[in-house]
């Protein structure tokens, strides 16, 4: 299989699915929609996971598990959550195969194995969720219930693409129940900001934080709170949302818990979620047409060590110091991996990590070690220098901070250089067909006016950004007022 | 609801489900046969999970995910395997529900979203993971593929137990392909020998390694190797398996490469597995009437600090020398927490420890402090003692490490008294009837006298111990000739 990337001008959603494949992150599977992420990805995947776990963790959260089914009379419980989901839901409706009589040696369904109640599998897990809290509620002194569940989730989706919407996905949701209103409200925030944390400090993507429209809220939601970040070709990408779920869910499954003063009340929720989606936003965000360009504080590898020999007794000599060198970078805490493969040359070497995104590359022959030095080549720019053998860990642990900070303000500038206000519809509608990214309009408030300006332009509201300044303006599609500007984009 | 828990004498089986819950482990769903896994068993489960991916990461193995679903006519092919767990399927038919138009605000199967092709939910993923490797492997240089996916899985049980057997259930699968049968069975052994380390050395559970007879082996499997562990009722616990599959799956999935004599041949497999089932292994080894007992070295806690105190001013003093202990603690990378909570008391206390397994507990008083000592009780031996503050730290890093092997010795005397040998049919029952545990006895060799025992005492084969000794008998049912003696139980 070539490994040569179609390029980002030519077309970029073609570089975007190459990228994933011969990146090796994942593939295609035998299941429609579904995908098969491949180790290199799961590794990465892996180290976002536990970070976001350690974060979880570190603001009070636990987890738990509940099951993948949901029963149809819960799924529908909550009706909006159930309505904005059902177009969606794969659904068990047997728990058996026996052998098919017409068809030797295959299966079929055995219609006498059908479910009393047909069972939905988890799109999300609000019903499943609220459905146990009633019965770990009873008092305030039982919340607040701070829980998040690593798991997959299934959604029955249409068009599909690597990462960004496939039928089923990993991820994690938290789901929370409170005494208080304002309680809730400030969890909803703070793991916003946990999320944005994350996702700018460890991925390198910038993000803005806002509320969403009443149209894009999820399924049940009071509020949806969300980051937003975007892609290098000019489309938005939702990277996280955090959902102030009011008394809805409590009060469909009808979890109520004594207050204080020994009053029944509602119980007040949350729940937020991230999944292998961001993925997507990663690869978006950073690489560019020789392959994937990584965090290094996320990439499963941060530095590869190819030696440049010939012949075995040179190799005999840079075996040894890159050995050493190894040791002293991963005493460092440095994820590092020394590639002395016989099968394949320096240069197919170099493409390979190049592809990988690995951050840096250290290539060394014999000459450079008689004179104490490596030749070291970082992803992010592509720079090569030679660098000294003395102090070499210290050197690639600050050169990978670097990169991290290099490769994040490379993309906030880009992000920063792509809102552009609009005052007039051509304004919106130019910028849009020639810049695209995000643009800061004002709108008149209305779903109809959303929904009108999606159908024409493809643009959505993206959201209403936090603490957002208020000025007065006049809509851009209908002239009628309005207090403030909000971010629209075309959007994955 | 009260803490208490049916003693194990009057009711062994109430005592375990009394266990899981009043423990907060696990609790029942609304899904049939499912289980809610509570947030401390799954901080039990992730320690666990932990530690063995550390090891599978150590003996060379990556992580990856593939679908939850697997289509039945991939399910179907490698027939044996198909015939195993056709009975136990959960099949999604359908992916959409719609409104129910006599049933205002319910919901309905969408008859018009039929699936072309049912999807069976994974009971084990050979199948749609042995189509995946087909597009990975060409040649020898592709091998060995070491891959383990961390997942949930589903086989629609009939009579379901927490944790024990549960419709929905965690677990991992390893899954590898090799060039060669002597290196797929080497694979198979060394993962059994990781599973038999992480079982004895971190669960603190003995156990044997043996290999499973043809009736017990896995389906679609050449050889089934096993770790068997003995509960304390006598009944024996599959704690683990590891399957050397041969070439059955390469077979059904076409899965070809070329060796190094230039020639096509079929790729040999490995399949092993353990699952949250351990949880319920660990359980029944080590608990007593008063609760869970954990071996220190998975416990989600290790350490309590419980303070003794009446009034403010002595709980202040009391707070600071807890919170000294409790940095000391943690220092040494010890799970410690501080229970100071004022809504209850000291003895409610000391019970809701004892009942959730927690290794040490520190009470300490004003008195206690005032002489430099604190109060410990172990929970494996009920033991209390007055410590002194000096180096409590090592104290205690010590006593957890003295602990865990505590509990794994008082598991390994009583497996050890527990298999007994029988030589005739007479001392098999009475043996079965009276003491339970392992029965080592002759038997013929066929599956016919294995099944009519079964069918006659409910016991079966657990294994045929690894180094088995050679030695002339006569089998108890048949009185044929036997060349070694097996290993019986009765079994969960």
């Amino acid at each position: 299989m070539s490994k040569e990337l179609t390029s980002r001008a030519v077309d970029y959603s073609q570089w975007y699915n190459d990228l994933v494949i011969k990146g090796e992150l994942a593939d295609y599977s035998a299941v429609r929609g579904c995908m098969v992420i491949k180790p290199y990805g799961y590794a990465l995947w892996e180290n976002m996971r536990d970070q976001l776990d350690k974060m979880f963790k570190a603001t009070g959260h636990v987890n738990a598990y509940f099951p993948l089914f949901v029963p149809k009379s819960l799924f529908e419980a909550e009706e909006k959550n159930a309505e904005g989901f059902a177009k969606e839901c794969a659904v068990v409706t047997h728990y058996r195969l026996k052998n098919d009589p017409n068809n030797k040696g295959k299966l079929m369904v055995d219609p006498e194995a059908k479910l009393e109640e047909e069972l939905v599998i988890r799109p999300t897990s609000e019903a499943i969720i609220w459905n146990t809290y009633k019965d770990w509620i009873q008092s305030y002194r039982d919340l607040p219930i701070l829980v998040n569940q690593w798991a997959n989730v299934v959604r029955w989706e249409m068009r599909t693409r690597l990462f960004l919407r496939t039928a089923e996905f990993l991820w994690q949701e938290g789901h929370t129940a409170h005494a208080t209103q304002e309680e809730a409200v400030e969890e909803t925030k703070k793991m916003l900001d946990v999320y944005s944390e994350f996702v700018e400090e460890y991925m390198a993507v910038p993000v803005i934080k806002g509320v969403k429209t009443e149209n894009e809220r999820f399924a049940g939601a009071v509020d949806t709170y969300c980051i937003e970040a975007l892609m290098q070709d000019g489309k938005a990408l939702q990277a996280g949302t955090s959902h102030f779920l009011g008394q809805n869910f409590a009060k469909a499954f009808n979890v109520q818990f004594l207050n204080k003063e020994n009053k029944q009340e509602y119980v007040w929720a949350t729940s937020w979620g991230v999944s292998t989606r961001l993925i997507g936003a990663l690869i978006m965000a950073h690489s560019d047409d020789q392959g994937l360009i990584l965090p290094p504080r996320i990439a499963p590898l941060q530095v590869v060590i190819v030696p440049i020999y010939k012949g075995e007794e040179s190799k005999a000599v840079i075996d040894a110091k890159a050995n050493a060198i190894m040791d002293e970078l991963k005493a460092m805490g440095i994820r590092v991996k020394y590639d002395n493969n016989d099968n394949a040359r320096p240069g197919w070497k170099f493409a390979e990590y190049e592809l990988k995104g690995v951050p840096v590359r250290i290539a060394m022959g014999l000459r450079d070690i008689e004179n104490n030095v490596v030749e070291l080549a970082r992803r992010d720019t592509k720079e090569k220098a030679s660098v000294s053998t003395q102090g070499l860990g210290a050197y690639v642990k600050s050169l990978l901070e670097d990169m991290q900070q290099n490769i994040f303000n490379r993309a906030l500038n880009f992000r920063n250089e792509n809102i552009r206000e609009a005052n007039t519809w051509e304004e919106f509608v130019s910028i849009l067909d020639n810049n695209a990214g995000f643009v800061s309009a004002h709108w008149d408030g209305t779903g109809e006016t959303e929904e009108k300006i999606k159908e024409m332009t493809k643009a959505t509201i993206r959201c209403i950004p936090l603490h957002n300044k208020q000025e007065e303006g006049k809509c851009i599609l209908t002239g009628n007022p309005s207090a403030q500007r909000v971010l629209f984009a075309r959007a994955y």
